[in-house]
């Protein structure tokens, strides 16, 4: 088990764009960015450079990174699902957006690769050698993103050979981190371990960050698995935000203050501070108008005093 | 990791004795109770013997009881919180209730022990010798509760040595199985470790059936840390059923549904259908007219084609 934790904060970027009924005006996202900051996540995804087409929401990308302020301690990211998002990220760091870190996409899975971009994920992949090298000649931190790693919704299984195949192709491309994607929720913590041990002997000197979401429940489960194997890098959403918001439920990311407030009773250390961490998952609800689905929204973190019971009873 | 693991279903019982607003008529639980053993939940509790002026839901425990259907495989269960709540058991056993098992409750805690029935925790122990005595002469499967096995709301920390004097005390009495109450929802699984390697040395050959609340979204984690140390059964309840029902967000009890869905991505045997449980958890939620707050009430399970997509995307 780590002994320390450095979580990427995905709500800005991952829990956002798939909110579709109504805008969230750019000052709006700035807030809860610098609440984020100030809550102590070290690493936010604050937007996506994606065509404003696929996601509306997400159409001030540079807007928000101009007006990002640098913070000590925070590394801000964005997500570039081609060599364009890429660009439009250069322009920006360009012109002095404080962007540390760039994160691509490829899907391991063929089927759900080729339908989301029409492309084979080794024609994918070769696409990305020259903005990787751009990227890096930018100065940024390069996370390759590996999408559908624990299941594909039309491939079903996803071999972990093709996991690793992705990973190395990845690694010899130059990328400083990967992130391990349970796009479609469907990772167990017995196949955690089995994916994890395969890629520490695949790719042994490389970061890689799970990002599961608890589409079925079973992310803590997920999480405490690759902790067991000495993973200390993760991606989570404040509030459960992800997959489809107006559904009641959670089928979204892993919720960062689940995942912070279990980290913490079992004595791993994050930085960040819960109570500030639930602050905002709670303001953002009042501001969508309903509650968001993470479990310490509705629970208090874990406290005592002899007057007053905090936890469920009975 | 064990092949097959039992769940006893508590939503009849745990999750039922905190809907306050409106009283489930008898009929519609034992129409639940009877859908949840066609799902091949192999243990059901079905409700509980305690005062109606505490529990007002669970005041027509001996006509539940007595309406039950006896069913080839499952095994149906009363919580009995004290000598009083036994003889009602018993008297009900005596007339033709099909009930083959009792759950009896201490808690660990000092504290929360008084606080709830104003006893010590040895005194509560003590009373508990004759009611074993008696319910194994009348052929009952007998579980010793433990209540705030994984952190007290009064107290904070419990002790392990505290969980396993009383576990301890519950077998020289006689149980037969002990259920691990995380009565608060504090549990994590490092800790959940810690205890159950206590409690197997304390009590090796006793079946243990740890109970998890999902407070704090952590239950799964804590499930997978029991079984990987070999633990083979739990505790459940529906829907997450259980804590405050009408306070929007999941502070009950781990999901039966989510849990079914871990351990067969696992690979582990429960012999329940999924879809059937899900389907009453969704039923159960359109009688209360709220959806409940399981993730499988909103997200399919596992599966795929490659005409549908079945996850989140992306």
């Amino acid at each position: 088990m780590p002994e320390r934790v450095i979580i990427r904060e995905e709500g800005p970027r991952d829990g956002w764009q798939n909110i579709e009924a109504s805008f969230i005006p750019t000052e709006t996202k700035l807030d809860y960015i610098r609440r984020l900051a100030d809550a102590g996540l070290p690493k936010i995804t604050v937007t996506s450079f994606v065509s404003p087409d696929w996601v509306p929401q997400l159409a001030d990308a540079e807007e928000v990174v101009s007006k990002l302020e640098p913070r000590e301690g925070v590394s801000y990211g964005v997500l570039v699902p081609n060599a364009k998002g890429l660009q439009r990220a250069l322009s920006s760091v360009e012109n002095g957006a404080p962007i540390q870190e760039v994160c691509f996409v490829v899907s391991v899975s063929e089927t759900h690769n080729r339908r989301n971009i029409n492309r084979s994920v080794d024609q994918t992949l070769s696409e990305l050698e020259r903005p990787i090298e751009e990227a890096h000649e930018a100065g940024l931190h390069v996370s390759g993103g590996l999408a559908t790693v624990f299941g594909c919704s039309f491939e079903g299984h996803v071999p972990e050979d093709s996991v690793a195949r992705v990973a190395r192709a990845y690694v010899e491309m130059g990328a400083d981190e990967l992130v391990l994607g349970d796009t479609t929720g469907m990772a167990n913590p017995v196949q955690v371990e089995r994916v994890l041990t395969a890629l520490k002997e695949s790719v042994p000197e490389t970061q890689l960050t799970p990002h599961f979401h608890n589409t079925r429940g079973a992310a803590t489960a997920n999480i405490y698995a690759a902790l067991r194997l000495g993973v200390d890098s993760f991606e989570s959403a404040f509030g459960e935000l992800g997959g489809c918001q107006f559904a009641k439920g959670a089928t979204g990311n892993v919720a960062t203050e689940d995942v912070v407030s279990m980290l913490h009773e079992m004595g791993v250390d994050t930085g960040v501070d819960l109570d500030a961490l639930i602050g905002v998952a709670r303001d953002f609800g009042d501001f969508l108008g309903r509650p968001l689905d993470s479990h310490l929204v509705t629970a208090e973190p874990i406290r005592w005093d002899a007057e007053r019971s905090v936890g469920g009873e009975a």
